[in-house]
């Protein structure tokens, strides 16, 4: 295929209106010129994206299929999205379904560095769900959110995970939390080792500062002896997390926080499918976990758009299969439905719920693997 | 005030639905733990959302205004948008309607470096609206797009601003073509001076290329001779943008493009406001010029969206007031119409239908100037 393609959902009034929106998309997203206009020759026969099918899907509703020359994209992921869904982003209903990579694009962006695979290589634990308590509130010092660091490590958590708004306040400023979370999770590891188990913890940093410091902070969590970062995209933007993930000197896992990203979902108008978005952009922008609402929990995601987001992680390409890690004011009494749900190849979140447990916060780790093993 | 605030709409069922969900919205962007595990003192005091008013507008619709402390954000702009709308833009029914900063919030985000005052001082003119054609197709050499720019720039454009689609493809890298262009508008510009003109055109350089190369290619384009740079913050992060604002080295104006940023403002339920996204948070981010679809073009937003639009970047404060920018499908002969309705301190974009003239294209740019001066 000389072509990828991205499939949008259009909204119109018959299908001459739903294939003169799908060529104006295929306008938008690449020359940006009227089609007269166009010159002819290079910028028609390859930059210029192609309507490849539009069908009628239910009323007034259309899928629209659009391909597009990787000449159009250069090498550069911000580009990319630019191609995908820039401009037709605020085109009045459409909204990005799916998008079907070729040989270029998975050449550019190739995907995770570990995902399903490599995470069961790094914690050891061979099968079973992941326990993941999250390390919070905010306003704690670093020596408080390094004691539940130590508490949930020592007491078998998969991965210790901070709060994405664990940013660098000046109650924990992050360089200096980093290393004492990192220290605490490595204290508990060894201890876990002299005790004979075979797995361990990883700490995963949450990379709060600025844009323009995403490279040092990962590097210094690295060297501080964390196992792995967590990024929000929505605010530093994909690349910055594509660029973490093709870095020769990173070598860690990446988690994408779905934090500020919500209205590219919520609205079936616009935006991006939820599959589409938390599943295969991330994938492509190299994210081993991503993270995203339970349904049922404080957040409006529903069963099917969470199916939807685990087939799109662990499905078929582009590039390794990652691990969904549903989140969201989750209890204990719910996890053994969300292991039926969502199975092994899962990152099982709790966050503010553990706080309950107090120092006895080890037996929530405990109890949150009796729940997802039993 | 020692808090700023934020205003945001919701969907609730009725008064305490609606106070229940204001509340879950202060946790949400916090602290982020169930109310009854918020640790006393400092972060119940200090880090914790405070709801200061719900108010009902309308059946099942409520507005609430939440207070932050700075605190909670720390220095950096990622996490300033994570108070403001970070997990809360994944809640059902919420949106952010408008901010309140404080003098913590300006002190951190004072806003832009030129704004309205400083574009009359870089162009020379002293009144009337600025012309403003847009350099494309992508795809078109650094030879073709530079004699664009020099036509235009010759013919009196006020900013000569590339297309935000030519990023760092092959058919013209970036440093090259911005190295092309910037000479072609200093060119022109001294032929102006010597006709005795008054008034220059800005060479505005759209940065295509990864995040973290975001400064470097600024100051590329400073060197090269740009006047100053168009930059996406739906694909780079608003942070980029504020970065490149602050940064003691960069001493051009910047144009923040809304490619990508659709989703934010297309839903009733979902997002920002209008002038929340392309006026307030511009501003703090220090955009001195604001790009966003004019109504009646290809994209959905209405007359009233686009007064809002333009009453935020040009009312009071915060920080200087910016340069709102309509474009997008516009025409010639729609000029005279949107000079009534923005008024002289705008930048009238003109693309693609442009392109029609060939190479008499400066004498649609000559047509612009008369259509917004007669």
């Amino acid at each position: 295929m000389d072509r990828f393609s991205v499939t949008y959902r259009i909204v119109a009034d018959d299908m001459a209106d739903a294939e003169s929106r799908a060529a104006n998309i295929a306008l938008e997203d690449t020359v940006e010129i009227p089609r007269d206009v166009v010159p002819s020759g290079y910028v028609e026969d390859v930059v210029l994206g192609r309507v490849e099918e539009v069908v009628q899907q239910d009323d007034h509703v259309f899928r629209a299929r659009v391909a597009y020359h990787i000449d159009a994209v250069g090498r550069e992921l911000p580009q990319f999205l630019n191609v995908v869904l820039g401009n037709a982003s605020i085109l009045a209903g459409v909204k990005a379904l799916s998008i079907t990579p070729n040989a270029d694009v998975l050449d550019r962006f190739p995907g995770a560095q570990f995902g399903v695979a490599g995470l069961r290589r790094l914690t050891g634990r061979d099968s079973g769900g992941y326990v993941c308590p999250v390390i919070k509130p905010q306003g704690s010092s670093a020596e408080t959110l390094a004691r539940l660091c130590y508490l949930t490590a020592r007491a078998g958590a998969d991965i210790v995970k901070e709060d994405h708004g664990l940013a660098n306040q000046d109650a924990a400023p992050f360089a200096e939390r980093v290393r004492q979370c990192a220290e605490a999770v490595n204290r508990a590891n060894a201890e876990r080792a002299d005790a004979g188990e075979a797995t361990r913890s990883l700490y995963f940093a949450n990379l709060g500062g600025h844009g323009d410091q995403v490279r040092e902070m990962a590097l210094h969590a690295q060297e501080a002896g964390a196992h792995g970062v967590l990024l929000i995209p929505g605010l530093y933007g994909f690349d910055a997390m594509n660029r973490l993930a093709r870095d020769p000197d990173f070598t860690l896992p990446i988690m994408a926080h779905p934090s500020h990203l919500g209205p590219y979902v919520l609205s079936p108008d616009h935006g991006y499918a939820h599959g589409m978005l938390f599943g295969t952009l991330m994938r492509l922008a190299g994210a081993d976990i991503s993270v995203f609402p339970n349904h049922g929990g404080r957040f409006g995601f529903s069963l099917a758009q969470c199916e939807e987001i685990v087939q799109a992680c662990r499905g078929p390409g582009p590039g390794a299969a990652i691990l969904p890690s549903p989140g969201g004011g989750m209890s204990l009494d719910r996890l053994p439905d969300m292991m039926r749900l969502y199975g092994e190849d899962c990152v099982y979140l709790l966050g503010g719920s553990l706080l309950r447990y107090g120092d006895r916060i080890g037996d929530a780790i405990r109890e949150m693997r009796s729940a997802l093993d039993g």
